[in-house]
C-alpha cells in the first residue's frame, strides 16, 4: 500500500491519539458506570468482569497495535526492532490469555460462557495470535535458517498479523454490543444513556484506530519504493 | 502483500466457496427460524426485518467482495474491468442504502432505531462506501485528468475500499450479536439452540470470507512483481 506522503509522522501521531482516547474511554466505562460492572454477586466476580475489557482493549489490542508500529518508527538495528516487537506481542498475548481466563473464572450468567459469536471469534483470534507469535519466536531464534525461507514466510506473517489484529477489533465490537444489548434488555439501561454513548464512542474509536494502525503498517517508508510499487505493474493493486 | 504462489486460483475459489456458504447460512437463518423474524406485529414489519440481513449480507457484503475481486480475474481491458467494478459496487451501495432504509421503516422496538453501536458503524460504513463510489465514478468519467493524479488517488481508493469492506463485515458481526443477545435475553431463545449455532457459524463464515477476499485483493498477480516487492527494500513491510 503506497500512500502519497513519504512521512509516517501524522499517521503515527493519530494512531497514538486514537489509542489514548480508546484507553481513556474503556477505563472510564469500566470504572465509572454501575450498571455494566457493579451488579455482580461477589467482589471477585466484579474484578473479573472489569478486568476482561481492560485486558482485551488495553492489553491485547492497544499493545499489539503498538507492537505492529514498532517497525515503522523505532530506530536501531533490525534485530533490536524484532525483539521489541516480539516482547510487546508477548505482553499482548499474555493479556489476551488472561482476559479469556477471566471468563472461565467469572460467573455472571449469560455473558460468562463460551456459546456466543463474541466468544467464538475471541477464541479463534487468540489462537491465531498465539500461532503467529510462536512462528515469529521460532523464526527469531533460528538465525541459521535460509534467508529465502524467512522471506517467503514474512508476507504471510504480516498478512495474518494484520488480519488477526482486525479480527480482534471486530471481536471487541461484538463484545461491546453484547454487553450493551444485554444491559438494555435485561436491566433497562436507557439506549440513550451516557453509558451507551461511552460504549458506542469506544466502538467507533476502536474502528478508527484499527484503520490508522493498519494504514501505517502497510504504507512504505520511502518515496523511492512507493514509486517502484506504483509504476512497476499497472495490473497490480499497488500493494 | 506478496504471497508465495503466483496463481490466485485457490484464493478466488475459496472466496467464492465461503461466500456461497455465507449466502446459504443467511438465507437459512432468515427463512427457517421463527424466533428471529416471525414474531413481528405485522406482515410488513416481518418483510423489513427479513430484508435487512439479506440486503446487508448478500447485497452489500457479498456483491462488494465480488466487485473487489473483479480486478483479479476478469479478462478484458482495464476500462471494461473498471466499469464492471463500478456497476457491482453500485448494486452493493444500493443494497446498503435499501438495507438501512428497512430500519427506518421497520417498527420492531429496541433493534429498530439508530442508537446502537451496530447502527453507528453501519451509517459510517455506508457513508464511506458512498463517498468511495462517487470518487471512483468521477475518476472513471474524467479520462482527461492527469494520469499522475489518478495514480496518487488509487492507493487511497484501494485502502479505503478494503477498510470499508472490513468495517462492513465487523458491522455485520455486531448486528448478528445484537439480534442474538436480544433474542436470548428477551425471548429466552436457548444459547445452544440450532438458531444460535447458525448465526454464530454465519459470523465465523463472514470473518473467514473477509480475510480471503482482502488477501486475494492485495496479493500481486505476477511472480516478477512479487520478487520486486520482496527484495526491493528490506525495511519495508513488503506491501
Amino acid at each position: 500500500m503506497a500512500i502519497t506522503s513519504s512521512s509516517l509522522f501524522p499517521l503515527l501521531f493519530f494512531a497514538r491519539l486514537s489509542g489514548l482516547v480508546v484507553a481513556l474511554l474503556v477505563l472510564f466505562w469500566a470504572l465509572a458506570f454501575k450498571s455494566s460492572f457493579l451488579l455482580h454477586s461477589s467482589q471477585e466476580d466484579l474484578i473479573y468482569a472489569v478486568l476482561h475489557p481492560l485486558l482485551m482493549v488495553i492489553g491485547f489490542i492497544l499493545i499489539s497495535g503498538e507492537a505492529i508500529l514498532v517497525h515503522r518508527w523505532l530506530p536501531g538495528s533490525k534485530s533490536f526492532k524484532k525483539s521489541v516487537h516480539l516482547c510487546l506481542q508477548g505482553v499482548a498475548l499474555a493479556s489476551g490469555f488472561f482476559g479469556i481466563w477471566t471468563k472461565f473464572r467469572g460467573n455472571d450468567g449469560i455473558v460468562a460462557n463460551f456459546y456466543s459469536l463474541h466468544s467464538w471469534m475471541g477464541l479463534i483470534c487468540v489462537f491465531l495470535f498465539g500461532a503467529q507469535w510462536l512462528m515469529g519466536f521460532l523464526s527469531f531464534w533460528h538465525r541459521g535458517e535460509a534467508r529465502t525461507v524467512r522471506l517467503r514466510v514474512l508476507p504471510w506473517h504480516i498478512f495474518l498479523g494484520l488480519y488477526t489484529y482486525g479480527l480482534a477489533v471486530a471481536t471487541a465490537e461484538t463484545g461491546l454490543l453484547e454487553k450493551l444489548t444485554f444491559l438494555q434488555t435485561k436491566r433497562n439501561v436507557s439506549t440513550h444513556s451516557p453509558e451507551s454513548m461511552v460504549v458506542n464512542s469506544l466502538g467507533v474509536g476502536l474502528a478508527l484506530l484499527s484503520g490508522i494502525v493498519i494504514l501505517a503498517a502497510v504504507s512504505p517508508k520511502h518515496k523511492t519504493l512507493q514509486n517502484k510499487l506504483m509504476f512497476s505493474d499497472a495490473k497490480c493493486l499497488s500493494f
